[in-house]
């Protein structure tokens, strides 16, 4: 029997479903409804973006988002509301004091917005690109379109409310339940915080309603669970939360893509957890007074920070600078595809870490856990790669050309920004504006380019010729 | 007619010649010249380095290396050994006082070794790749093979030898003269100078006999172009340096492994000079009281001196942090294959961008200059990149631990060790000694690991098929 990626096949039967002019209409339908149709899905995702930003933006500049007499600067509304919108939680203003409650409603909005349009747009590009390869692979596909996991288009959108309203909730009432019965907050204040915290967490957005983030609850084995365990479970991706809740008790039928995630996740949290807690153990500036058990929660709470959420319970302006570089490869590496995490995916890493095992061992093909991987993926994740280094240096060099930071800093501003994780050494609010600018610049980019950049190279990749049925794991 | 890389059938042409066994001796003679052949030529040259590293070692602890009563320490000895026979320049001993006359010629003759070992190891490498490529494609190449550039393998090491001697003594004339006639020096110095200075320049190794390396001649025209060019015609490569002897006025008919190169060196070498020379414009400790022309001068230098000489006629720790992150870019690209220059070789990364390009141009395959690209190097390429990668990254943490210099100086050095450069901040005599064990151990790695991983990978890749004859530049 063939066996294909499941995700890969859901989407694909999705695909068929949203063209079905394909199969029925007639050619002057057809012309119509593509003349409606948007030529391109990343066209009409990027203008989404862009006009939220706009909005955002006007709606924080408004008397009403501050609770003082003055209004915020176009840049500090532009600069938060394109932070919240890719779900990165760089700030150059203080969240709690300097918004209003209407303020930080716009916040959460725009968060909710930007997580959920991230992770649906990235669900339904797959269907897209897997749409489109799919007319060239008709004949296999055929065969195994019957079984279909989603009904249409709604149920897929459907299914990631439901998932995205669902830990939220779960969270918020954790949350609140701590906040008011083990730290006094009134009721309203702790529902206020709970809902804030569960949804900045489960979008891996990193804005807290704290001015020292979740220092405070560095040793609060609670707050750090539910908030680290929103911001894993959004970071995973809606095709892996899926296929978990379809298979969880057969993981040898899970496909390629959910194993090479979870696999990746645990060993990347499992590493960070290790490297920071005894590279800082001693660092009394990080752990101040804090048992062993409790550094450990906070070492872990940091490695889990990475992907890419970008909250801080320990004072990141005081790690070691080693630390810093080791958080930068992890915040690049980032989440998993087609959830609310950013960075460059997990995917494309071991996507690329499987070629070089290939190369190192010789073998004509690359096989990851027995499937052999599509040729197409390697230069899609190279490409990926390449651009983003390649934004990542040139922003690091324009900006040490124009500040007097050091480059351990600007880099990890840069990467933090690229891979919307929100970690900062402090400088942020203290760059020129010109700087702030490129932050935004790569915020934006950051979450919406390596996603259309892969799906675009995934349309347009010309193949001559089939061997058998492959796997591919999303990139980008 | 097939059009196939000049070079390659050089190489594949003469690979024929090394092994007539293949086609004339009897079985029993094929058994008895097999046992006495090594099974793997890398391992012979690692070898080979490795008894030279020893023996240069052992010498330059001998009394007699050093002027004075006390012999060098075994650390000073293995580190000044290793990085004359890698041809990286990094020093932890001042040369022209710490050594003696006898100590310097030890050093002038590991890098005299060093540059031929690794030009001719490389040469020979691509002999050894392509004569087992060539078992396979022996249809296509028998066509091909009746024209040869070479007899044998004497005519290799033969060319090899002529043209270092040619160039080096070239360059020694002219800094002979300039340094007698314009400098006052005896002539027993300045011919000396003039020697070891040329030497050290087309083998890339960047020793140097003045204390302040080549800053006194900072605005000097005769002695910055005659070392500027012996370095960039070493680090050409043999490959592309025969190619331009034999068909210098038909450029047309060049491969795509000199078009590369060529094109590669007067790309970087350009940028390079043009961003050190206006970011330092206004900056004094660099290039004081200077006029514009001889600024120019120097960013140019320095950006010679990246692939990778590694002289300097600035000093290196006043530099902006920026030009140091921008030269550790350059340094980690370095020069061309199977020459003197160290780095990941410009092929490797030419490959990387061509990859780049066609995936955003959608092409299916790979195309340079109007010849498509072996899907095998594509593979070859990323990981040569990725372990140097890793080894980098990895050696940078272990060095931060260690130490207190910050990550900017760190990576300046791992890298100037890992591409054999020899460019420092000036931390390297100041690294503990576990720190410059890593160096050392860098320096040996980065000089023979890419390439000698470059071409196992070439020989044990498995070809199932082939289209029409492609071409390959060497890589690493
Ligand atoms: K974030
Ligand atoms: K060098």
């Amino acid at each position: 029997m063939i066996v294909r990626l499941r995700v890969a096949r859901i989407l694909e039967e999705l695909g068929q479903r949203l063209n079905p002019t394909v199969r029925s209409a007639t050619a002057a339908q057809r012309r119509i409804r593509r003349a409606l149709r948007p030529r391109n899905p990343a066209q009409t995702i990027a203008a989404g973006f862009l006009f939220a930003m706009f909005a955002g933006t006007m709606l924080l500049m408004l008397p009403v988002a501050t609770p003082g007499e003055e209004s915020a600067t176009f840049l500090e509304a532009w600069f938060t509301a394109t932070s919240a919108l890719c779900v990165t939680g760089l700030i150059v203003v203080d969240t709690p004091t300097y918004w209003s409650g209407f303020g930080e409603g716009v916040i959460t909005a725009l968060i909710q917005l930007g997580g959920f349009g991230v992770m649906s747009f990235s669900a339904l590009l797959g269907v897209f690109i897997l749409g489109k390869l799919n007319l060239r692979t008709r004949v296999t596909a055929a065969a195994e379109s019957k079984n279909s996991d989603f009904g249409d288009i709604r149920t897929l959108l459907l299914g990631i409310v439901k998932v995205s309203v669902l830990v939220e909730a779960a969270a918020a009432v954790v949350l609140f339940l701590r906040f008011w019965l083990g730290y006094g907050e009134t009721v309203q204040e702790a529902a206020w915080n709970g809902i804030f915290h569960s949804i900045s967490a489960f979008n891996n957005a990193g804005f807290s309603l704290y001015s020292d983030s979740l220092m405070r609850y560095v040793d609060d084995w609670v707050v750090s669970l539910t908030i680290a365990g929103a911001v894993i479970i959004g970071g995973l991706g809606f095709p892996v939360l899926i296929e978990l809740r379809k298979r969880f008790r057969r993981p040898h039928h899970w496909s390629m893509h959910t194993k090479i995630v979870l696999w990746g996740t645990a060993i990347l949290l499992t590493a960070g957890t290790v490297f920071f807690t005894v590279v800082e153990w001693t660092n009394r500036a990080v752990f101040g007074d804090l048992d062993p058990a409790d550094r450990l929660l906070a070492g872990f709470f940091h490695s889990v920070m990475t992907r890419t959420a970008g909250f801080n319970s320990i004072d990141v302006a005081e790690l070691h600078p080693v630390s810093w570089l080791v958080t930068d490869i992890l915040m690049f590496i980032g989440g998993g595809p087609a959830g609310t995490a950013g960075g460059l995916k997990i995917t494309t890493f071991a996507v690329l870490f499987f070629i070089l095992w290939a190369e190192i061992r010789g073998d004509g093909a690359v096989n990851i856990f027995n499937k052999r991987l599509s040729r197409s993926v390697h230069r899609q994740a190279i490409a990926v790669v390449l651009l983003s280094l390649a934004a990542i240096m040139c922003s690091t060099v324009f900006l040490m050309l124009i500040t007097d930071f050091g480059q351990e800093r600007i880099l990890f501003e840069v990467v933090s920004a690229y891979a919307t994780v929100g970690l900062s050494t402090g400088i942020t609010a203290d760059l020129p504006a010109a700087g702030q600018v490129v932050i935004i610049l790569l915020m934006f980019i950051g979450r919406l380019g390596p996603v259309i950049l892969a799906s675009s190279l995934a349309v347009r990749s010309r193949r001559t010729q089939f061997e058998y049925p492959k796997e591919r794991p999303l990139i980008g």
